[in-house]
């Protein structure tokens, strides 16, 4: 890990209306940037015709770059295609369920085409070729903000069909597995295997979803191993894994922010290529400004590799909503850091003049001139020079793990629960309400859970579940561990076949409960608070209620529980409700854990860690308009930006939109 | 007709996740269930290779039914084609307005391709030659929720285009009929009869949708013919007619209810290859049962054939949505005997664990044990298996209809009276209001329409009447019958034409009134409640206005009107406004019919009928989670399910959702 | 020009259910009418086969009119292909972004197609030839309503392609002017040029949008160099011209009104090809009747040739939303004179009995007989014939400009301001406060534009402006001229590259402020009224700040400037606000101007202009349907349609929706 806190921007010198690399370099530099991503999606720049290419774009930027003493990442350039190579063969393009693309867009091509394999590969071996050896480059990313983009092209589905029968040999066993008898889907000849763009069972066509992440990170793989055979020891390779889009309804181009789980790739699978995490994420701004989504992203690309990670996009103006109050480009600058990352990069350098992100404003405006954040950026330049060593690399480990799963997405999405209610819509109602009461997590994929690192854990709608995991489950209660879930967890087993015994399959007795009823929820409350978008009705086997429903009829049921077993709790949330409820549920969760559950909350946002020197370090993240006073919970800190000291109990002043870094004494 | 009510459900040994047809029979059995039906929608099970035949999951059900003295229903299994199929001929799948369509759904086959029907007809006849010798097998079900699936494949156009041939011999009829001139589309040789898919003559592509659903009832009949080869005496041929069904906003899979006249088949047409009418019925459920649904579509099924049907699909819990509080299930069983069903099955007898319809639960939920709905199922067997001489069976003779009409539907499609208004929002509006007087009634289609049987005439938007249907509603009033038509009324020919001379064309001296301009309502009002959607202009030649517009300059207009014409009376209601106003009219219309306007109105519904014996029996069905007191409005009368007998006048203690079936002495 | 006002309608005989021209021209005659329209849109009625011909219904109505000494407009019948058209060549079709088009509708012909011309010009000549020599026969009106229709098939795309390479010369040039490099977009070989149904650059889609627009525009030249070749010198061409069609929600066929500037022809590139510029203007009616989109539509048309046009289409009582309250029609039509009108036609004589338009109704409704709507145009046609010499042809000589630019509107297309906010509500927001104010202006395209003729330029959103014009704007200003720009002008050059310097480009010296940050106003407000949509944050560089935005980070900014620069006034207006200080702004620039501003506003309309006797007229159009009473503002005037004159200071009485017609002595 580098002293230094990589900070910088992506940087398309290839965009500006008039060359002017020195002077973005020179103000780079002043404003205490240190570090420039170059090259991703400028394919038909650098090999402007078929098998012709130009690097001197990007040796410009290197030697301007290495003579500031500044760094350089270099991204392979393929999730852009030339234009030349869509002509060359038209099986480039991706085929999705609405048909064949059109050249224009990014992210269009089929990932499986040899033509598209075939070229992208000299590209990325002459690029990683002819830059591995410059002292600046410090790394590659590969490809960029990497998905299936929907293919559902002949290629995909022979595969498909194809590890279809790999996996269940018989066209008997996939009938079985899948239920496909239904609706006369059942086949008995593998050559009768569906054309997928009809399928409507919900778990062949989530195996194929499935199918289409591994095909998305296969690619990265292949794209590493690419770079691998290029790249000196000390460069790292990273990718800048990104979260499901979330529209604010703007309706307009680049209308959106990073919200849940991707659902186009699988970030564990993923992150096998990379030896550096590294991850985009854009959230709300000015009166909608929480932290949630960067700590969100930060805890799920930590948890991937378990160590530091690289923010390789971040928002610095971006569209009109996002146009920053003074202090709030510096409070998710620290935020990144207070979850773990080594480095920021915004995105990007520049607005740009021409094309589809014209509107996606940069770090300067249109007139390429200094304005207010690229000055409040100069103020985190200069912080970051000098505290960089205390702060960067912060260990966590957490004792509670938030459980997600593409998979139960995919479910979820063919079974919803409520059409204002998606898979990530409980995975956030879940995470948020743990970090607006500062208990901080890890977010970890199913596939990758090791209950035994965790006294807590917690699953949003954990859908879709083998037996395997589940009986690993119900040992963890039993062991002493706390599990924490939610309504519509472990309801199917890995193809989405409803477990045909007492629900919840496995685990009711670790719960004390079960229930073979659900319903719209109406009128019913709960704690006196509205329940909406689905109610199981729980009925109590050895557990107790922590509330029973209000309602005429289903008054005689429970809506959430609490049960000991073994040497552990389980605690069951079987609807949704008020966060506040929620929060009473974790509170006493994390008490049976034996979690310390911290006064400070929400806009007080307190994210902890420890740095190198083995010390203590609290952020203090002010998320509101309003200054407060808080009292200072830690016996002796001191504060790394002003070098104030406070014992505790004595008053900390936060302004708006205001940073402490505690160091613990 | 049997004297044992038919109760029972779908039944789907083939998506069991494991073998239990001996425990689902001894349940139902337990249950008192007397009937399963079986097989429809299995064909990739029944014939799992082109031309391989496996009867073994259906001969067990037959056998084990056998043992326990229950009854099955053969469904044919066509409506849910194999991949095998779809691959020796992929002309099989239906063509859309929207294109071709992928293999996967249901009712996704061209029902006039050839290879369709070659194998359709094997596996129809495979099945009927093996089961129809069965005891236990009572009748079949042809197809299933039969349409025409949008079909505008090659097959139906070319036949569409012959069709025109005969029926208009010159291009210049055609033109005339149609007023193809406009936007030059009128054609001079039959070749140039133009893609219906681009078609914007509401007439024509109105004449096209005609032709579909005639297309799906030949269908049928070809279906019933075959199976007419083989089946006993004593076996019934029948269909589960479905109704147009309308979303209720929750935008998830199975989002939707029976709400009227179902746009692609027509009823009158399909009934013809029936010996029995068979209906599905869905229906709002919790706060939202109000019995609506059950009578409009039980009206409709019973006036097909003028006697008993069978309610092939209702639901037991179905999604969320339809969790039924106790006692509902109960209610709506008893509302479809009031309506004169002689039996109901569930949809279905358990919920699956696989597919598409996953949370379209049934009576077993997925844990296949006990629970309250089945709990509640066994209190409906129970009771029928006593009542079931009593009731089953009931004749009803109704002395209003109110007249549904497809054509007038698919015009309004095309000529919208508002985007917010639709064809059956009307015929609910109207049929509802008679429905909440306890008004009976038959609802029939306009081509089956026999006016001498009744004495009041209802019709909702009866857009497009051909010449000889007015002027026999004329002399149906001249000769002392009573019409009551809502706006929209008798505007066009058959051919969508609008008449071209004052309106209403032809009936203007019967109703005593004409217009010549309408408009959307504004700030208009009527008896001082709001009137939406729609306002004709009514100028009085002789009727009496019944309420005259509220507003400045529509004032001078009336909105609702009365003329005694001949013998009979003709009411007229130009404009939608709220229930109760039209209510007050039907009152009046009632009363000049001769016709008893009982006092007890919605939530307490009365239905009633001749039982076998003669004896007239009357079901008061409470909807409503309040309890009330109502008064014995019969001289003598015992209550079937207590035992309990009241006098006229004597207090009646109705429970929530309570059913009471009162014999008359 | 005529001294008649021309009043008539257009006419289709051939739609007509039975056989009655004399009846109609008997009818009309009898309302004052004095010219049909007929022809446009009956290609299949004229030329029911290949190569042959049938002129018999527009000799009868000729010969008819011309014995009720009626004039005859013809139109060309090229809208809409008949069916054997398109079966000789599929070609016919066009083919747009969303693939080819079925037989069906008007409006779905690909422009550019040989076959279509081919066969357009035979007709056109024959028909053109036919009717040239009548004497009722006044002019000609070419094709109908003419648009691009979304054209994206081969040869429009082709012709593009060859366009781009005349244009630029070299790829690089194309990839510079267009920053084609973003997302690997650039080509190095005209041959890589791209499909545009998949473009993304906003640049390059926008110029392909203008290069659609020209062809519609060269499609009209071809046409009336057709014509000129048989027309007699005293005959016109003229072209309904309409604009943007803006839905109100309702949903259903026929939805909508004219909204504002026209994006799929250019209007000023159009009327190239014209004698006489004509229009279709449709609008809100009832309680939503304002006479904005009468006088927006107006001034736009007038100004194209700055003489009187023609409306050749607007509404009777069209479908229910539209049926006028009693003096609507009325007053709608002296407002088409009151903007320079020469005459109105409604569309159409009579409603539809068939077809997709059979509920845009006509003066005649389906019952073809006498209603209040004839009645009323029989008044208009009475008053008309008496008044024709006096109030024809009025000479309008407007101070202010508003400035209008499809290129503009395309890239805001592109880049949206906001969902809510397009360019023609922006268009219409700074029009109609002018319309409110009385203030009359010019509708001007951008590129017709001469600042000379103005003492006021008005540019709303004036998003894309070469730098000649900027210069000129510029000079106008120093000049004496006074410039009021709302935000989002003068923000990028031809190419929509934005411009990469201080904002805005070349003008901010003559605005006197400049600005680099912009935002969502979210809370922001500016003299205590709301802020939405976009707030430009404006730095005083000279300027005097008319008012400070209101809110805690923002309140540094300027929300609306004024400057005195050179001899003249530059007004800035940064955010849309309400249009109250909207015309704060206009009262101040018009005073600037030395434009006056009358007292009297909406919804009393003063419209003026100068008769052909040199008189001022003033038509007072009144907007209400409260009565109110105005003082006469002119110090001696007669109203021509009562014969009442007044004084200055004077009481006039206005009824509702009432009309006067003040000549000054």
């Amino acid at each position: 890990m580098e002293k230094e806190i990589l900070f910088g921007a992506a940087y398309y010198p290839e965009y500006m209306p008039y060359e002017r690399v020195k002077e973005d370099i020179r103000m780079m530099k002043e404003a205490g940037m240190n570090v420039v991503r170059i090259a991703e999606s400028t394919w038909s720049t650098l090999e402007p015709e078929d098998g012709v290419f130009d690097f001197s774009y990007i040796d410009q930027v290197i030697e301007e770059a290495g003579k500031a003493g500044m760094k350089v990442i270099i991204g392979t350039p393929t999730y852009a295609v030339p234009s030349w190579l869509c002509r060359k063969d038209p099986g480039v393009l991706v085929e999705t369920g609405q048909g064949e693309s059109y050249y224009g867009r990014r992210q269009i091509f089929n990932l499986l085409n040899p033509t598209f394999r075939c070229h992208a590969e000299r590209v990325i071996r002459k690029l990683a070729e002819h830059t591995a050896g410059a002292g600046p480059v410090i790394g590659f990313q590969i490809d960029n903000e990497t998905k299936h983009y929907g293919n559902m092209g002949r290629e995909i589905q022979a595969a498909f069909r194809k590890a279809m029968e790999e996996k269940f040999q018989t066209t008997e066993n996939l009938n079985k597995a899948f239920g496909l008898a239904y609706w006369s889907n059942s086949i008995h000849n593998w050559e009768d295997f569906p054309d997928m763009r009809g399928c409507i069972n919900g778990g062949l066509a989530s195996e194929f979803s499935a199918f289409q992440r591994k095909m998305a990170a296969d690619y990265l793989m292949w794209q590493a191993d690419l770079i691998r055979e290029y790249k000196r020891e000390d460069q790292f390779i990273t990718h800048n894994l990104d979260f499901e889009w979330k529209k604010f309804g703007a309706d307009i181009a680049q209308d959106g922010y990073s919200y849940g789980v991707q659902p186009d790739i699988n970030h564990y699978e993923a992150a096998k290529a990379l030896t550096l995490a590294g991850t985009d994420i854009y959230h709300p701004t000015q009166d909608d400004l929480t932290g949630a989504e960067t700590a969100f992203g930060g805890d799920s690309v930590r948890s991937l590799k378990d160590s530091g990670y690289l923010v390789l996009e971040c928002q610095a103006q971006a569209f009109k909503y996002w146009t920053p109050y003074p202090g709030q480009l510096r409070l998710q600058a620290y935020s990144h850091l207070a979850s773990g990352a080594i480095g920021t990069l915004y995105w990007n350098w520049h607005s740009i003049h021409s094309g589809y992100e014209t509107y996606w404003r940069g770090v300067l405006s249109h007139d390429l001139d200094t304005n207010p954040v690229y000055e409040e950026a100069a103020v985190i330049g200069k912080e970051w020079s000098k505290l960089g060593e205390k702060i960067n690399g912060l260990q966590k480990k957490n004792e509670i793990a938030l459980v997600i799963d593409n998979h139960s997405m995919s479910a979820l999405n063919w079974f919803p629960i409520d059409k204002d209610l998606s898979y990530n819509d409980v995975v956030r109602w879940m995470y948020d309400s743990l970090y607006e009461m500062n208990l901080e997590c890890d977010v970890v994929d199913v596939r990758a859970l090791d209950p035994s690192r965790y006294r807590m854990i917690v699953t949003p709608t954990l859908y879709s579940v083998p037996e395997e995991m589940l009986k690993k489950l119900e040992t963890f209660v039993r062991k002493g561990g706390v599990l924490v879930s939610s309504f519509r967890s472990f309801v199917a087993d890995e193809y989405l076949r409803v477990y045909h015994d007492k629900a919840p399959h496995i685990l009711h007795e670790c719960f004390g409960m079960s229930y073979n009823q659900f319903t719209e929820p109406g009128r019913t409350r709960l704690k006196g608070k509205e329940v909406r978008y689905f109610a199981e009705l729980l009925k109590m086997e050895g557990a107790e209620s922590m509330a029973d429903y209000e309602h005429k009829y289903w008054g005689r049921y429970a809506g959430m529980t609490h049960h000991t077993f073994g040497e552990g709790h389980a605690y069951y949330m079987g609807c949704w409700t008020c966060k506040e409820t929620l929060k009473e549920l974790y509170r006493k969760a994390a008490k049976s854990a034996g979690i310390f559950c911290p006064e400070l909350a929400w806009p007080v946002t307190v994210r902890s860690g420890v740095n190198r020197e083995g010390k203590q370090i609290h952020y203090l993240l002010h998320y509101s308009e309003e200054e407060q006073e808080i009292l200072c919970p830690y016996d002796n800190a001191v504060d790394l930006l002003t070098g104030k000291s406070y014992r505790k109990g004595e008053p900390i002043c936060l302004s708006d939109w205001d940073v402490k870094i505690l160091e613990e004494a």
